[in-house]
C-alpha cells in the first residue's frame, strides 16, 4: 500500500469521511506546498504534546502549566452537579449554550447492547469514583435519545445505584417530550408518550 | 380562467401542494375517464354530508344514525382530561398511539401573533365552555413546538385561567426535552434548556 | 369501507400523493364549507366537457368552439418537426421553454420492458400515422434518461422505420451528456461516455 | 490561537469541510493515540516527498524510480486527444470509468469570470506549449457545467486558437443535454436547448 492509499485509510476513519471524501482530502493535500504540509504535520503532532485529560472529568484541554483539571473542573463556583456526557463535543455544545452552572463527566462512549467488557470502553468505575469522592449532589445523565443512549442510560443508573444510595445523591435523566421543532402530527409514539407523561 | 387553471388553484390550497403539483394533478384527471371524474366528484359532494362535527370535541366523524357526539366524547369510559390540539390530523397522530385514554377539543387552529379577532379563528370560547361544563379535571395543551404553538399555549392559558380556578380544573402542556433521535451534540438551546429543567 | 375511506384511495392515486397525505386532502375537504366542496366537485365534472384531446398531437386542450386540433397543431407556422414526448406535462415544459418551434406528439406512457399489448397502452399506431400523414421531416424522440426512456426511445425507432424509410423522414433522439450542474468528478459512466462522444 | 484552534482552522480548509466538523477532527485525534498522530503525521510528511507532479499533464503521481512523466503520459498507446480537466479528482473519475484512451492535461483550476492574473491559478501557457509539442490532434475541454465551467471552456477556446490553426489541432467541448436520470418535465431551459440542438 502506498502512501496515497495509507492517508486516505486513515482519512477515512475521520469521523462523517466516507471513502470518495478520503481520497479528495489527498488530492488536496498532495496540491498544497510542503511547507503547508509540514505545519499541519507539526501541528497533529504537537496536538498531543499541548493537550492534558482532565484528570476529574477526563475531557481534554490545553495545559499551560502542567494543570492536572481543566478550567471547569477547577471552577470553585460550579455547581455540585454532574452532567455525565458521551464523548467531548457533547460537553461543548452545553457548555456553549451556558444553560448549565455544574460539572461534567466524559463517559467515553455508549454502551453497546451486545458487549463484553464495558469496562474497557466506557469509564464506569472512574465515575463511580467521581460520585464517591466530590461532594456531587446530582448526577445528570445526558446521553442521546436512541437505543443505545437509553442503554447506556439503564446501565449506569444500575452501577452508580449503590454508591448514589450512600452518598446521597440523586439521579437523573434528561427530560423528554416535544424538542423545538416537533410537530405533534408526525411525533413518533415514544415521543409523544414522553411528552404526555411528563406534561406540566 | 378556464376550467384548467380554475382546478389548478384549488388543489394549490390543500396542504402540500405547490404550483407545480397542483397542475399535474389536473392532468391526471384530465386522462382519467369520466367515470373515474364523476366518482370523485360525488365523493367530494358526499363528504359533507355524510360527516358531522362532533358537539363536545368539534373533530368530524362519519354519522351513523344522526348522532351529535363522536365516539370518543360519548364513550363514558374515557379518562376526564381534555387534550387540546391544533387540528383533527393531530387528534389522529394521538389516537392512534394508543397512549392517551382521555378526551379531546380541537381548537380549529393557531393563534396567531399578531392578530385581530382571534375568536373568529380558533375556538377559544367553546373551550371555555367545554371545560365548565363536562367533569373535566385537567386540560393538556397539546400544540407543535414552534413560536406558533408556544403563543398558542399561552394564549388558550391565559383564557382560561379564570373557569380553570372557579371549576378546579388543572392546566398542563405537554413536556419538552430531548425527542427520539434527539443527538445531544446537535440540540438547540431551547431544546437542552428543556431537557435539562425537565429532568428526572 | 366509508367516503373518509374511499376518498383518501382516490387522493391516494395523485401523482406523488402517499397515504398521509391522501388522508389530510381529506381532512381539508372535510373542514372547508360545502360551498367551497361542491365547486370543486362541479370543476371536476366540468374537466372533461371542456377539454378536447386533440386529433393530432393527443394533447389536452380547453376546447372553445369545438375545434379537434389544439392551437399548436392548427398553427401554420410551426416547423415540420414533431417531438415525441410521454406526457402532456413533458409537453408542457418543453412549450414554456420557448426553446422548439415545431409540432408534438403525446406517447400516452413509456414502454415497460416486460409488456404485453403495448399497443394498448402507448400510441404507436397513431404515430406512425401521423408520420405518413402530415408532412413532417424529422421526428424527434424525447423521453426521459432513465432504462425506460432508453426502452422506449428502440422500440419506437424499430416501429417507426419502415414509414420513415418511405417517406424520408429522420428520426432522432434528444442528445445527451452533461446537463447543467454537472460536475466532472461525480458523474456516471453513461453521462461522461455520452458527454465524451458527443463532443463537438 | 492555541494548537486547537489551529488545527480546526486547517481542517476547515478540506475539501466540504465546515466549522463543526473542523472542531470534531481535532477532538478525534485528541482522543488517538500519540502513534496514531504520528502515524499520520509522518505519512503527510512523507506525501509530498513520495510524489511527483507528471512534467507533461501536471498530475500528480507516486514516483518508483524518479520517473518525471506519468504512466499515462508516458503509455505510448495513448490516442493523441487531451482531456483538459479542472483537477486531480476530475482525471481520476474519467480513468476509472475506462471510457476515454487519450491523454489528459490539469488546467489546476476554473478561471473566476473577474480575476487579475489568470495564468498565475491556471496553467494556460502550460497548456499552450503542450498543445504544440506533442503530436496532439485534439484537444476537449472537460469542466463541470456551470458558470464558471462555460467561462473556462471560452477562455481556453480563446488562448488557444492561434496554436491550434498552427498545428491543425481540433478544440472540441463535451457534449450537452441529457444526463443519465434528466426527466425532461423537470429539465431547465438550458438542458432542454442543449438537448435539442445535439440531437441526433
Amino acid at each position: 500500500m502506498d502512501v496515497v492509499e495509507k492517508l486516505a485509510q486513515i482519512f477515512k476513519e475521520f469521523p462523517g469521511i466516507g471513502e470518495r471524501q478520503a481520497k479528495r482530502f489527498v488530492y488536496f493535500l498532495m496540491s498544497r506546498t510542503s511547507a503547508y504540509n509540514e505545519n499541519l504535520s507539526q501541528l497533529i503532532t504537537d496536538l498531543k504534546k499541548q493537550i492534558n485529560q482532565c484528570r476529574d472529568c477526563f475531557r481534554f484541554f490545553i495545559k499551560r502549566n502542567g494543570e492536572t483539571l481543566c478550567d471547569i473542573c477547577s471552577d470553585p463556583n460550579r455547581e455540585p452537579t454532574l452532567l455525565v456526557v458521551e464523548k467531548d463535543s457533547d460537553l461543548e455544545s452545553v457548555r456553549k449554550s451556558g444553560i448549565y452552572k455544574g460539572k461534567y463527566f466524559i463517559l467515553g462512549g455508549l454502551v453497546q447492547i451486545v458487549q463484553k467488557n464495558t469496562k474497557n470502553f466506557v469509564r464506569i468505575d472512574e465515575l463511580k469514583q467521581r460520585v464517591k469522592n466530590n461532594g456531587i449532589q446530582e448526577v445528570i445523565l445526558a446521553f442521546s435519545l436512541n437505543p443505545q443512549g437509553n442503554y447506556t442510560d439503564s446501565y449506569v443508573r444500575g452501577e452508580l445505584q449503590n454508591v448514589a444510595e450512600q452518598k446521597n445523591v440523586k439521579i437523573s435523566s434528561l427530560g423528554r417530550g416535544l424538542s423545538t421543532g416537533t410537530e405533534l402530527e408526525y411525533s413518533d409514539n415514544d415521543t409523544l408518550k414522553n411528552a404526555l407523561q411528563n406534561r406540566q
